[in-house]
């Protein structure tokens, strides 16, 4: 008899905010895995690792070694296709053998989160249940204490790898909205913001409810970079009432 | 010296997707705030219960008894307004004699929560904390097993009260999209799926992660209006990989 697979949502950072079935999850898992990147350790794995049993098979699944940049690339689709197949061979291996394996997973597994490309190559082969978590958003607007929407507000979730235009499109036409993969592109999302006449509502927030979270007004941040935990929210929920 | 006023999301419905914080949040709290419906109960208070203290105070605040359609007219928004200002004396009342108020949310509060009408009449002036919660959405696309944005994908949350065509010309714009205030627009919704090329892919899911959950395409449910806990999901990550 075949194992259970489990995508496990641990929330935005704070292990507080992991749900009481992830933590449970984790109390009846044979095998917890998680991605990492090497060398980087797994932000996913700090969260949950005090809810781990001690005895627990850990199985780090490590990202091949890519940039960003290389991401639309045919050889860079071709090197993390082959990582995510052998990835799920490995999960595979365990769930044949009747382990429960835990797939752990920043935020919520199936709000852009890695674990998806697990479900999808075995959610049809296996019995698989997702637990879905706080995601990363919510806790930098929990952080910066805003109210994102409200009502019949349109919310849009946003790539900050989009064009500035689209971006500048895209922002005029939403009442509230959430900017991801900032790094780099602070520069684009700020001028794409002004030309949408949205700049002076937008907020930069950074490592939402981790330590040293904190949000401040994008107008008061500088152009540098920024880390890998950071989102610019556009607040709905203009009339308020 | 007043007392702290936390806004505690207790997630989608199951009771075991509260976080550990939110638990013991109401561990702490003094009064146990929440809106309900006269004759109808809270689900929120319902979801969390079990965690309430033996003698926690509980405050009702009761919606005052009007219909969805009225929601654009004057004498609705004078009435609804003067509630929640009421509702903000209440908890104030508390919060002014010292007591810890935890006011329940379903899902996240600040993401079309009714907790933020309390948030914005009552921040500045105690000291506040916001407890995110795993939204419904993410409970609706959990129930559906279904991967719902991954990538550069731009996802949208649009209102079901939206005209036809808005609706329409919104769907055709998003990767993926989740429609809330379901009810009795359902037909609108399905029309305007369609207009977008977006009906094959809809589905709908009904009481995510409670009781009775459940999800199918949107092809395949009938017209009759739908109950409270309804969304309509289009998931985005076409060209998995």
């Amino acid at each position: 008899m075949s194992g259970r697979l489990i995508g496990v949502g641990v929330g935005p950072g704070d292990p507080e905010l992991m749900t009481l079935k992830a933590v449970r999850a984790l109390h009846e898992a044979d095998v917890v895995a998680f991605f990492a990147k090497e060398g980087n350790g797994s932000h996913a794995r700090a969260t949950a690792c005090a809810h781990f049993r001690i005895g627990t098979e850990e199985l780090p699944l490590f990202y091949p070694v890519t940039t960003e940049a290389h991401r639309h690339d045919a050889a860079y689709r071709t090197a993390i296709t082959g990582f995510y197949d052998r990835s799920a061979q490995a999960v595979a291996a365990h769930l044949d053998a009747g382990r429960t394996v835990a797939v752990l997973s920043e935020g919520d597994p199936l709000f852009y989160g890695s674990y998806m490309h697990l479900h999808v190559r075995l959610a049809a082969r296996y019995a698989a249940e997702v637990i879905p978590g706080v995601t990363g958003m919510s806790g930098c607007w929990s952080q910066a204490g805003t109210p994102i929407a409200q009502g019949d507000d349109v919310l849009c979730v946003l790539p900050g790898t989009l064009e500035e235009d689209e971006l500048a499109r895209r922002l005029g036409d939403a009442d509230a909205a959430i900017i991801m993969k900032v790094g780099r592109n602070l520069p684009k999302i700020r001028r794409a913001l002004a030309s949408a006449g949205r700049l002076e509502r937008a907020l930069y927030v950074e490592r939402g409810t981790m330590e040293g979270g904190h949000a401040l007004p994008l107008t008061e941040r500088d152009e540098a970079p920024a880390p890998y935990f950071a989102i610019v929210l556009v607040p709905g929920w203009e009339a308020r009432s």
